[in-house]
């Protein structure tokens, strides 16, 4: 059984708020808190209804009630398992190959494509504006399945931080160059914008280089979502 | 004021049972109904709690009540417009270009990326299997933003209208021939698979070239979401 102050703390760590002041984060379902426990991640606790998911010998799985379940989840059908992982202190960035810097990404779902798709392409660093969705937040790591582990995901003043660092820095623009004449260099920065402003102007100062993916189809559609520009533009950079 | 019978027959129109038997969607939001309204879709009739937004003089427009709104909609905060349109009748397919085929896609968010991705790309037609997620969902309308109207999308028997259109199938697979080296022909079909399952093994055995998008990261990354690999697959077909 599970204290009443611990399930309230448990559910608290939905909010951004509490999961920042605990340096604690909540996944859901077996295969993505599986995955994260075969990760350098560290785990702090492991609640489970059902015995045979997760051995329950090992010291931090607990086993508990649906009910209990229930009332910590965030899902309105909880699955089985939750595990609460210690947020790991970021590492320092790593200039020599390429970085994404998300600009007011505000998205979970966009966010969490993004860390899967850094992790698919071997970029090993995500620089994202103190505005951008946190990337602990329940439906981004979603949208991650488990990628959030070997990514090093980095908050911070992106002005300040990509305004020093020496690499070439890339943008997507509707009116940039088109990216299949691009020749990349080995490292570089791509900054991606906020879905419905695209790149901020104070960011558009940094931008050394506009690009864009060219459309094929009648120019009355949309822009291309920036979770599949992403993809896109990711892909153009390693496909050399 | 809109008669209670009206309100029911509305909301019914979030379900596909409803949907196909009245041959009617629904969409909600200012900018997709005014887009929807400037398409070739027909409009059946648009609800609006504020005269500023969409002209009232229009014959199809309805001034109704928040509390009105609120009962037809799907959405938990309905947003002042609430359009309902024809559902269309599918074009004949025309294979003389490229059209994807999605083999039981079943998430509306990819759903809607990839008619979204379509639109831009230029790719006119799309195949689903008969249980591919319903188009005219609300969630998937909602991630296509509007495009729904600018590409033909056909339900039916995905290996009956494959097995026997003639021009070159490619499929997605996480063992296929790298797509970089692909020199695409100006007409094919490209069959993407499920989310969990990926290409079924019936749909499998009419596929002459399996390709697929290269990983950079580490081997444990989770393979790419159908949406993102769509986009990524569809860049490099168009890009030459």
């Amino acid at each position: 059984m599970v204290v009443k102050s611990q399930i309230k703390f448990i559910k608290n760590l939905q909010q951004k708020k509490y999961r920042t002041q605990n340096k604690l984060f909540v996944v859901e379902g077996v295969k993505t808190v599986r995955e994260l426990l075969d990760s350098s991640l560290k785990v702090y606790r492991i609640y489970v209804t059902d015995s045979k998911v997760l051995p329950r010998d090992a010291n931090f799985v607990e086993l508990i009630s649906e009910g209990e379940l229930k009332k910590m989840s965030g899902l309105s059908t909880p699955n089985k398992v939750l595990g609460v992982f210690h947020i790991p202190e970021p590492e320092p960035l790593d200039f020599s190959d390429w970085v994404i810097a998300l600009d007011d990404v505000r998205d979970p779902g966009n966010m969490g494509t993004i860390i899967r798709l850094c992790d698919w392409f071997g970029v090993k660093s995500i620089i994202c504006s103190s505005n951008s969705v946190d990337c602990y937040n329940p439906k981004v790591l979603q949208a991650t399945m488990g990628s959030v582990s070997r990514v090093n995901i980095v908050y911070g003043d992106l002005h300040g931080i990509i305004g020093n660092c020496g690499v070439p820095v890339y943008g997507a623009f509707m009116d940039g160059a088109v990216v299949y004449k691009e020749e990349f260099s080995k490292k570089g920065i791509l900054v991606m914008g906020n879905e419905a402003n695209g790149v901020s102007e104070v960011m558009e100062a940094l931008i050394g280089k506009k690009i864009s993916i060219p459309q094929f189809g009648p120019k009355t559609a949309e822009s291309l979502n920036v979770a599949t520009a992403t993809a896109i533009l990711l892909n153009e950079i390693r496909r050399g």
